[in-house]
């Protein structure tokens, strides 16, 4: 198994109401079966209209569209806020984002990134002909370790957490705790070929285990529930 | 840029003492300068002797193992102790692990993995006569998001964080907070490769951005001080 990562290309500006599928499509029509499109939250905001107005002389302004995010403050430090947003992801600003966006504008994070991932492979389909899974990413930092990943906030026709629990490993031995998040994977690898400054929107993640393809959904899987969480 | 990942195949069973780079190198001898290999700590682990007794008769050993490796216990519930170690990465079980090693014996992480990645490298300058990045990877898992992703827990000919504040976005806006964990996407994206089960310990990643090729270390990058951590 070798997998080959590679940036979409050509895909214009993305404005409310754009088919974000059918501007993938066009500029990457060779995808085949098999391939995971990763889409960036950025564009599929924009597409969706999920953005909120902005006084750019009001430095309240941002962190009023925060807290009206969020359903739960789990940290504050200076201007950094840490909340749990509506849609049950913990980040920073609850994923209000005010670069790569129009003046007087601030871009939110899309209602259900579960549905737009679902969306834009339907969209795929349709235009292309091709069973691709999809998934939406972020960029979020973490505790503990510095610097910024790129995580999965929506998928559709990937498995999101593969359960290797009760797989043998290599002695034999049962392992004990192996569920791997994949979609995170992917959107880190991702993310490593699209780079933050030079527009790239989305890429292919071609090879991966055609296990791991079929039915998934980020807010399910890997969300963890307060309950169960350890930090909030 | 396109990224082409592959898991390193025919690294026999790994040995305190072996010569770990030897044995990769033998494995893939056709690394090219610039190339990134990502060496599981397990293996790393097993070369350096970075492993302690432990009774398989004895539940409370392992639980004695993991308190001598931290220094800070950050979060306890049940068995699973979430703790600092004294490497200063907070994990659970502080690293320590009882899969894929010989019976009545638990793997440490490596004392200074760093250190390690340094060796690694060295070893595959001398043996293929190849500049390339080097990571040691580990498997943790996250709060607020539940399964595992792989980490870097050392590197060496290449940069750990990649800062990209300060640079223009497509707008002509300059960007906030860009900072990027490239070592942890890059020990994501190996991990998709080579599976849990299979005995496959390393990768390579083949095309990564020339830019970030240089001195790199995850303690002194990646490792986030307690005092700048609002999580514990």
């Amino acid at each position: 198994m070798s997998l080959h990562i590679w940036p979409i290309e050509g895909i214009p500006e993305v404005r409310r109401g754009d088919d974000l599928a059918g501007l993938i499509a066009a500029a990457e029509p060779a995808l085949v079966d098999g391939d995971v499109v990763v889409v960036t939250q950025k564009v599929v905001s924009k597409a969706e209209g999920a953005m909120a107005r902005i006084d750019p002389d009001d430095a309240r302004g941002h962190k009023a569209i925060v807290e009206d995010q969020s359903v739960r403050i789990v940290r504050r430090r200076g201007d950094l806020i840490i909340s749990e947003t509506k849609h049950g992801f913990v980040c920073a600003n609850a994923g209000v984002d005010l670069s790569n966006v129009d003046e007087g504008w601030a871009a939110l994070l899309p209602d259900d990134s579960d549905r737009s991932a679902r969306r834009i492979r339907d969209g795929l389909r349709a235009a292309l002909d091709v069973e691709v899974g999809v998934i939406v990413s972020d960029t979020f930092g973490r505790p503990w370790r510095r610097g910024l990943t790129d995580v999965a906030i929506g998928c559709a026709g990937i498995r999101a957490v593969v359960d290797l629990r009760g797989t043998e490993d290599a002695r034999g031995r049962v392992l004990q705790v192996t569920e791997v998040c994949i979609v995170d994977e992917l959107a880190a690898a991702a993310e490593l070929v699209m780079g933050k400054a030079t527009g790239v929107a989305a890429a292919v993640v071609r090879g991966v285990d055609p296990a791991w393809l079929g039915r998934g959904e980020v807010h399910a899987e890997v969300v963890r529930p307060p309950q169960e969480d350890l930090f909030r």
